[in-house]
């Protein structure tokens, strides 16, 4: 028997990979959580019918997500994460000897379980101490925080089901309250390629421009996510991501995708996401 | 009844892209070509049941096999396409008003043949009295031709079935005889997240290496390529793409994905690729 899975993308077309074993299988009380063995990808979660990471590509999202911002941060020391319950956004920000503190708000406990039994390289994160995980709804706990921090990570799922109120101006707002005027704002945002969510990705670069002086998309390539090309938005009152100015004094070894030049040259735009986020 | 094109790669995943007909099917001397109308990416043309272009994307793969080594180069006026018979390549290089001659080499007539019947906006090269079209064998033809060329552009095949000896040392040799010294060669090198193919674009920088001065890798993001992810060579004994001295007079409007900035930042590799070229 050949077990496939198959993600499709705007009922039009997708991408199918082979399974070796169905792992897991939870419907919690937020998504459905599948894990499975796959040849080409090592392990494959998905969640509600959409890849959430693979072993094999993870890196990419998850060293794009994190040492972009923080390599422009002057030692940043408290990191709130909203969602990224698989643990690699928390892993690649612990790499940094500077960082005292990481928040991760992730409002399904059961991701972080599931991390922890299948996903040993990424659940790594959970050992260190300097993580403190709460079980919450990330709006609500932005609405109530009162410390603030240095660097604020969105590694949410996609703006449609529960990771939607993670894309409105309110949680944009909210967010930035909590955030030094030093401080970056990152969030996954979509691909650039996709017709289907263009106004989705607009209406993000809109809210958070009229929120940040500055306000950037970043692109890179994630052989399993839609159309292989992933976009992230860079926010800041102070920090000018154009500016590419390395603040941080140290870089974890060992980065399979992130160099300095990529954390320049990743914001640099073909003209179709330029005018995306322009028009 | 729903009928899907699925493409394997490495056997344990693949793109999957729902057809609205299969408008063109035909074995030829040297392959199979067959054309699909599709809802996600236009028109799709497939050759031996892999993926060579959709009306779609097919931009980002063709203004970055010619807009990169072109905006390097000063005003070339002679340009060689092997392989290119959907014409797209063509179309890009016409685009420069200096260019006064570009000859394509492609060893199936037929590919060009259906071009001209499917795809109007790639074949509108061959309305340019400027290309002269041969059906020949490009192998050969480098080995016999005596004029030279300001640009070499490889619009291949994968290196496996008839595009194989265009990823040969011999071949490289042959080409670089009829490149003046001040100008460029380019090829299409396969997805560098291809574990399968590592050895073979391993081999052709390293052929690339023993005979250009200066020889980079560039990518650039085609969802539907493996991967996603694509890669070119860019080879020269004069120009130097990491020098990024832009000496075109000229840059075509209404590009979707090259601009002069995007020409600098695509030689930027990601740890993984520049691994892959330098081991």
């Amino acid at each position: 028997m050949e077990l496939w899975y198959t993600e499709k993308i705007d009922d039009g077309g997708g991408l199918t990979i082979k399974i070796k074993n169905h792992l897991f299988h939870r419907q919690t009380k937020y998504q459905t959580i599948d894990i499975f063995d796959t040849f080409l990808y090592g392990r494959l979660m998905v969640i509600d019918g959409v890849v959430m990471l693979t072993e094999k590509d993870e890196y990419v999202y998850h060293e794009c997500l994190t040492h972009v911002p923080i390599q422009l941060l002057d030692n940043p020391e408290r990191v709130l994460i909203i969602g990224g319950g698989d643990g690699g956004a928390a892993r690649e920000v612990l790499k940094y000897p500077y960082v005292r503190e990481v928040v991760m708000v992730e409002i399904d406990g059961e991701v972080i379980e599931a991390s922890k039994r299948f996903f040993p390289t990424l659940a790594i994160a959970f050992k260190d101490k300097r993580l403190k995980t709460f079980i919450a709804d990330g709006a609500q706990y932005v609405k109530d925080e009162k410390k603030s921090f240095d660097l604020i990570i969105i590694d949410s799922t996609d703006p449609v089901g529960p990771g939607e109120v993670l894309f409105t101006e309110d949680f944009y707002r909210d967010s930035n309250r909590i955030l030094k005027k030093s401080g970056i704002f990152t969030a996954q945002t979509e691909s650039p390629f996709d017709e289907d969510r263009k106004e989705i990705i607009r209406n993000i670069y809109k809210n958070l421009g009229s929120i940040y002086r500055h306000t950037r998309m970043y692109l890179a390539s994630i052989p399993t996510y839609p159309f292989g090309l992933w976009s992230f938005a860079f926010a800041s009152q102070e920090v000018d991501p154009l500016s590419f100015e390395i603040k941080a004094t140290f870089l974890p070894d060992n980065l399979k995708y992130y160099n300095r030049k990529i954390g320049k040259s990743i914001f640099t735009l073909p003209n179709f996401a330029e005018e995306l986020i322009n028009m």
